[in-house]
C-alpha cells in the first residue's frame, strides 16, 4: 500500500506545481479577500500538512524545517497550536515563493525516504494520514484555482490564466433538452462503503427515507438563467429567502459573479479570459441563494443530498479523470448524446437543499485531524459532484462538498429537482 | 367557529395589555438591540396585522386607521409594501403609547363589530387568517418579555418586572436525578395532524427515519453547566463549532447571556431581578453553540427535531396552561415526581441538533401570508417545547421555534440525547 | 455675589424644564445617533454636574444621591470615575422621567440651601464652579433642541416640537443684499477680558496679527445654497476638501441636513414643523466642509475666528436676549435696516477655518474641570456667534463654539470673507 | 534650467531604483493597510505623474502608453479622471514588476528624449511642471521605505531591508543633554523666499506674530519616553487629548510603532532589522497623540509650525545630503558635539502643534496640480524637518510635511518647546 501511496504523494505534489507554470511571482502572494489564500500559502500549507501530521510523527530524530511555518502555515489546527491569522495570510512577503518551493521540496525528499523505512502497524498508521494529505493537497488544487480566478478578475486588466485548449473552441451543436427522470420514494444506503479512501463525514453508512422525486438529467444552463433575470429574478423578493435577499442587497449581485454587462451585452470572466456568454453552458458561480430562487421561480426546488446520492449511485455514474494536457477549467455546454443522467461530475459544483449536518452516529476522527470536517457543520450547504477545476481521482459519489449559501467563488450551480405529487 | 375566535381574540388582545401593565411609559419605547424591537412596536405591529390582512378585506369601506401605520409597523411583508426599517424602530417616539394603545382599541372595536357580520365562505376564510393573527400575537407576547428583559439587562440599576410570585420562593426539595429513556428505530409520523391550528411550517405530515436513540429526561441544569465551565467548557475550542469559537471570541462569552460574576460569586438577572444562580434550575439563555460544546463535552448531542417530536408525542405530553395569575416568568428547579419524561413544556424553549428547513413537500401559503415562515429557513435551528415566558395555548408538540445559532436572549435550554450504538 | 448666582441658578434651572414642555415621555428617552443624546439623560446629566462639583464639596455630610448616578450621568470626566458609555446612553429606561425631576429638585433644594451658608473664600470657590455650572446648562439647553430636531426628523410623522410663533408668519420685505466690510491688517487683541464669566478655552487674552480682509455683512441664505446646488456644488470635487468629498459620498449628502425633496420641490424640517424653504433665510445645518465648499465656490473663504472676533468687537455688538415667550427656534429671514453688519448672534452659529487649538499660554484649569475644554482642540473648527437655539445670556463675541468637520445637527451656517488682495 | 533638470529627473529615477535594489518581486506587490501602497504602485505613480503633466502635453502625438494606466495609477486627482480604488491597490498581480520596471523605462526615454526639443516658454512651462514631478518622487521614494518597513512589520520573521551600515555600529560616547534655547516675541517672515523650488502650501511668505518661547536643543530621546512609559504615560487619560485617548484605546498601543517586548525587555523593528532599543536614539514612530501626551506630561507642549521654521531659519540650519552609500535608515543617537541647537533635519520628521492650514492669501495651483496640497488642509498636523528616509535635496527649513495625528508609519518624533512666561 504504501509504494502506491508514495506514487501517488508525488503525482499530487507535482500537479499542484503543474497548476502554477503559468504564473508570475506577483500571482503567488495576495489575498484577494478573506475566503480566498495565496496561492504561496496553498503550496506550502499542504505541506505543513505533511511536516506535521506525518513528517513529525514517522521521522527519527525530527527537527522542524523552520519553527515559524507551524503557526504560519497551520490553517485551523487548534490542537496543533496557534495560527497565523487567516486574514493575514496575504501580509506576508516571506519566505519567498523560491523558499516555499524549497520547503516543498525537502519535505518531499525527506518524506519519501521516510517512507521507505516503514512497515507492519505503522506503515499502515502513516498509510492513512498520507492518504489523507493527498486528498487534502487535491482540495487545495481546486483552491488554486478559485482564489486565482478571484484575485484575477478584479484586476481591469483581465489576466488570462492559461489559453482555452483547442476542445473549448469546438462547435457545439444539438444541446440536450432538459428532462425529468423519476425515483420512487423508499429506504435507500447513503455513505461511503468499503475500503478506498473518504472523509470522516461521508459515514458512517446509513438507511434514508427518501420521498418521490423527480430530477433533471442536466444542468440549469445560462440560457434558462438569462430568462430568471429578464423576468425580473433580481427584484422579486417573494423568490427569495430573506437572509438571501438582504445578502443580494447589501452585495449588490444583478447577475452570476464574473458575468459583466457592457452596453446591455453580457460576458463572463473565466480563467482562460473574457469572453461572450454562451447560453449552453451550465450557470456558475452562482450562490445558495441564487440557486434558490431560480428553483422557486421555475416552480421546483433543489434536491436533498440523499436524493442526488441516490441517483448517482443507481445511475452507477463515476467522475472520469481530466486529461491534464487539456488543463480546461470551464464548464462546457452538453451534447445531447442521449445519456440518461448527464454533468454530474466533472462541469460545477451542485447545490444541494441540505445543510451540512452530520451523519446519524458520526464520529469524529481522534486527534487534530478530527478538527478536520466536523467543526464547520453549522451555517453551510453541502454540494454534491464535482467541477472543471476538482483534480482527477479527487470526486465520488459520496463526496460532501460545502460552503456557506453566500459564496459565489467556487464552480457552483445547480440542477433542478420537484415533488412528485407537484407533477400530478 | 368564529364566535370562539372573537371570544380568543379578545382574550389574547387583553392578555398583550397585561403583559405590559407593570411598565412605565420609558420601557415602551427603547429598542435595546437589533434583534429586539420596543414594547410600544409590538403592540402596534400586532394590531397592524390584524388591520391589514383582517380589517381590510372584511370591512366594508374600509380606509386606514394611519396610513403611515402600513410601513411603520409592518415587519418583513414585501408583499404589503415598504416597511421602516426595523434597525430604526427604537427611533420613533410618536405615536405615543397612549396613541398605540387608542389604535389597538380602535382595531379591536371595528375587527369585532365586523366578526359579526360575517358568514359562509367568507366567515372561514377570515376565520383562518384570524385565527393565525391570534397565534401571531401570542407570538409577540413571548417576544414582548424576552426584549424586555434584554432590555433592563442593559441597566445597572436591574430594574424588576415584576416581583416573584410566591411559589418562586417555596423550597424544593430533591431534585431529579437525570437519567436515559431509550428509542427503537423506525419510521414515524411527523408533523401536525387534525383540523386544529397550527403553522405552515408544521405540515405536511410526514414520514421520517429514526435510529434508535436514548434521550434525557429532564433538562440540563445549572449546576451541571457550572460543571461545563469549571472544566474549561469556555477555554477549550476543541468542543466548540468553528463558527461558535469565533463566535464567543468575538462576543466575549464567558457564561450564559444574563449571568453576572461578583468576586467569584455567579448571580443571574432575572425578569424577578437580579438573584442567586440555583443549582437546579434549567440552564437558560445559552446559544445553540454553547448548547452543542456542552453536548459534546458530556459525551452525547442534542435531539434532532424528529426525535423530541417523537418522544413528545409517545409520552402523550401536552403543554400545560400558564396560570396567569402568576406571572412566573423564570424556569423553575424540577421536583422528583416520578415522570418518566418531564419539562417538554413550560421551562425553557429546547434547541435541537436540526437546521430549519422545510419538510418533504412544504408549501408555503399563498400571498402575503406566505412570508410568515418559510423564507426564514436558512441559518437557523429548530427548537422545541416552550417556555415560561410562552402564553398559554399557544405550545404543542409539533411546533417548530427557529433562532440563529448565536441568539441567546430567549428562554433557551436543552436536553441530551445520545445514539444507542454508544452506549453498549 | 452667590446671590446673584443663586437666581441666576434658579433661572437656568427652569429654563431647561420650560424647554420640556412640550414632550411626551416617549420623547425624553431616545437617543437617536452617537453624537446626541436623550433629553432625559440632559436633565441628569446637568444636575449631576452641580451634585459632583458643586454639593459634594459644599455640604457638610454629604452623601450621594444615588451612587450609581455617580456613572451613568458622567460625561467625560475621567478624574470623577468611569462612566457609562456614550453610545448606551439610549438604553436607559431608569431612572424614569419622574425620577430625573426628583433628582433635579432634591439637588436644588440641597443646593440652594447649601449657598445660603458660604461666606468667605468658600463662598467664592464655590461661586466660580456654580457659575460654570450655570453656563454648562446653558450649553445643554442648545443640545436638548438640536438633539430633539434630530430625533423627531427620524420619524416620517414629523412630530412638531412647538407651533411657530407669530412672528415667524409675518410677511418680511426687503431682504438685505450682501455688501462687504473692509479691515486692515495689524495687531488686534483676542480673548476674554474682564471680571465677567467665560471658558478657560477664551484665555489668555493675547495679541493676534491680521492681514488685511473683508468680511460681508450678513449671513449666506438659502437662495444663495440654492445656486450652489444648481451649479453642481454637491457634484464638483474641485470644490471640495478631500476629507470632505468622501464624507459627502459616504454619508450620501445632497443638500443641507433636514432639507427634504419632493417632486423637485424643496422643504425642511423645522422644531415647528415641516414647511417651504424660505429663501431669505439664512441657511443652517450645513457642515463645515459644505461651508467651505460653498465659499471655494464664489471664490471667497470663511474668516478666521480671529477676524471674526475682531468684527464683532469693533462693531461692538453684543448678543441680545431671546425673548423666552417666543420660542422661536429657527433661523429669521433678515431685514435691510442699514445695519452695517448684520447676523453675528441669535440666529446660526459660523463656522470659521480655524482649527479649534489653545490659545498662546491656555492652561486648562486643575483637576477635573480642567477636561472641560482643552482635550478636544484635536480635529474640530471653532463656530462664533450663537443660534436661536441658544439660551439668553449665554452668548459673547469671545465665546468659542467647537464640533468636528462633518457636524450638521448644530444650528451651523456661514458667512464669506476674503483677502484684500483679492478685491483689486 | 531643462538641462540642470533632465540631470536631476535622472538621477531622481535611478535612486527610487537603487531603493528597490534589495528588493523581491513579493516584497513589491503587497498593499499591507489602507495607508500604504505597493512600491510597484509606487514606481507605477511617479510614473504616471510625468506621463500625465509632462509627457501628454509636450509630446508630437502623444499616446497613452496603456490607456488603464491612466486610472490604475492615477491617485487623487479627480480632474484627471477616475481613480482605481485606493484600498484596492494590493489587488494587482498585473502590471508585473517587469511590466512597470519598462513603463518607467519607456517613459524615461520618450521624457528625455522629449526636453531636448523644448524651448522658450514651452520649456519653462515643462520645466515647472517636471520639477513638481522629481519633488513628487522624491516624496515616494520615502513613502517607499515607511511603507515597506510597515510591511515588513506584519511578517513574524522580520525581514531585513538592507543590514546595518558599520557606521550604525560604531559607539557613541557623550550623548547631548537637553538645554532649552529662548526666543523672543515679535513678528517674523514665514514661507519660502526666492526662485528655488517649493510647493504651494508654502506660500506666500507672509508675516507671523510669535510669543516669546523656549525650544530643545535636540530631539526627545528613546529614554525619555521609556520614562514616560514607566510613569504610566500610556495608562493616565489625563495626560491625553480625548481623541487620543479613544484612538490609543481602540488601537491598542502601550509603545510607539515598532516596540516589541519580550519577558519585559523592549526591542524595535526596523529597515536593518529586529534591535535592542538604543536609549540615546530620538524617539520614532509616534503618533501626534503620544507626542502631545508626552509633553504634557513633561510640563511643556510641541512648537507650532512658525516657531519651528523661525529656530531653523535663524540658526542658518540646512539639511545635509545623506550619502546614498551609506544607505542607514534609522534614526542616529546624538553626540554632544557642541552645536546650539541640534537634528533639526535628517533623523525624524518633527510633529508640530499646527494643524495643516494654508497660510494666509494661499492660493492652490490652477488645474488639476492644484489638487496637489489644498484639499488635505483638513484633520491632519504639520511635521517639519526631515528624517532618515527623506532623500537628499528634499528639504528645506519652509517645508510643510503633513499626516493625521494618528498616524504612525512614518518616521516622525518630536521636540519640546514651553512658553517663557511658564519658565519664571
Amino acid at each position: 500500500m504504501l509504494e502506491n501511496l508514495s506514487r501517488a504523494y508525488s503525482t499530487t505534489r507535482r500537479f499542484s506545481e503543474f497548476l502554477c507554470e503559468p504564473l508570475e511571482i506577483e500571482d503567488y502572494v495576495i489575498q484577494s479577500m478573506p475566503d480566498a489564500s495565496p496561492t504561496r500559502w496553498h503550496l506550502a500549507h499542504t505541506t505543513w500538512f505533511f511536516e506535521t501530521f506525518v513528517l513529525a510523527s514517522s521521522e527519527t530524530n525530527y527537527r522542524p524545517i523552520n519553527p515559524h511555518f507551524q503557526s504560519l502555515f497551520n490553517s485551523y489546527y487548534n490542537s496543533v497550536g496557534e495560527q497565523f491569522p487567516r486574514s493575514r495570510r496575504g501580509l506576508l512577503t516571506r519566505p519567498t515563493v523560491a523558499e516555499v518551493y524549497e520547503y516543498r521540496h525537502e519535505v518531499d525528499r525527506r518524506l519519501l525516504h521516510c517512507l521507505e523505512g516503514l512497515s507492519g502497524d505503522e506503515a499502515e498508521r502513516i498509510g492513512h494520514v498520507l492518504e489523507l494529505g493527498i486528498h487534502h493537497e487535491q482540495q487545495h488544487q481546486e483552491l488554486i484555482l478559485t482564489d486565482l480566478k478571484y484575485l484575477y478578475s478584479c484586476n481591469p486588466l483581465w489576466p488570462v490564466y492559461r489559453p482555452s485548449p483547442p476542445e473549448d473552441r469546438r462547435p457545439r451543436a444539438n444541446p440536450k433538452q432538459a428532462a425529468w427522470s423519476a425515483h420512487r420514494s423508499g429506504i435507500v444506503e447513503i455513505g461511503h462503503r468499503g475500503e478506498a479512501f473518504c472523509y470522516d463525514n461521508e459515514q458512517p453508512r446509513h438507511n434514508a427515507l427518501l420521498h418521490a422525486f423527480e430530477i433533471q438529467d442536466r444542468l440549469v444552463t445560462v440560457g434558462e438563467f438569462m430568462e430568471f433575470m429578464r423576468d425580473g429574478g433580481y427584484r422579486r423578493p417573494d423568490l427569495w429567502l430573506s437572509l438571501g435577499w438582504s445578502t443580494k442587497n447589501e452585495q449588490g449581485w444583478s447577475a452570476p459573479l464574473y458575468w459583466v454587462e457592457n452596453d446591455g451585452l453580457w460576458s463572463q470572466f473565466t480563467l482562460h479570459g473574457l469572453r461572450e456568454l454562451n447560453p449552453h453552458e451550465p450557470v456558475c458561480h452562482v450562490s445558495y441563494f441564487e440557486a434558490d430562487a431560480f428553483a422557486r421561480w421555475s416552480g421546483s426546488r433543489l434536491p436533498t443530498e440523499q436524493e442526488w446520492e441516490h441517483v448517482a449511485v443507481s445511475a452507477q455514474r463515476e467522475p472520469q479523470p481530466h486529461p491534464k494536457e487539456t488543463a480546461h477549467f470551464h464548464p462546457r455546454p452538453l451534447i445531447d448524446d442521449g445519456d440518461r443522467i448527464a454533468q454530474l461530475f466533472g462541469e460545477v459544483w451542485q447545490w444541494t437543499s441540505s445543510p451540512y449536518t452530520p451523519y446519524p452516529g458520526y464520529r469524529a476522527a481522534m486527534g487534530a485531524l478530527g478538527e478536520y470536517n466536523g467543526k464547520f457543520m453549522c451555517n453551510q450547504y453541502v454540494l454534491r459532484g464535482s467541477s472543471r477545476a476538482t483534480p482527477s481521482g479527487h470526486a465520488r459519489p459520496t463526496y460532501r462538498n460545502f460552503f456557506p449559501p453566500d459564496a459565489r467563488w467556487q464552480f457552483s450551480g445547480f440542477r433542478l429537482t420537484r415533488d412528485v405529487s407537484a407533477v400530478s
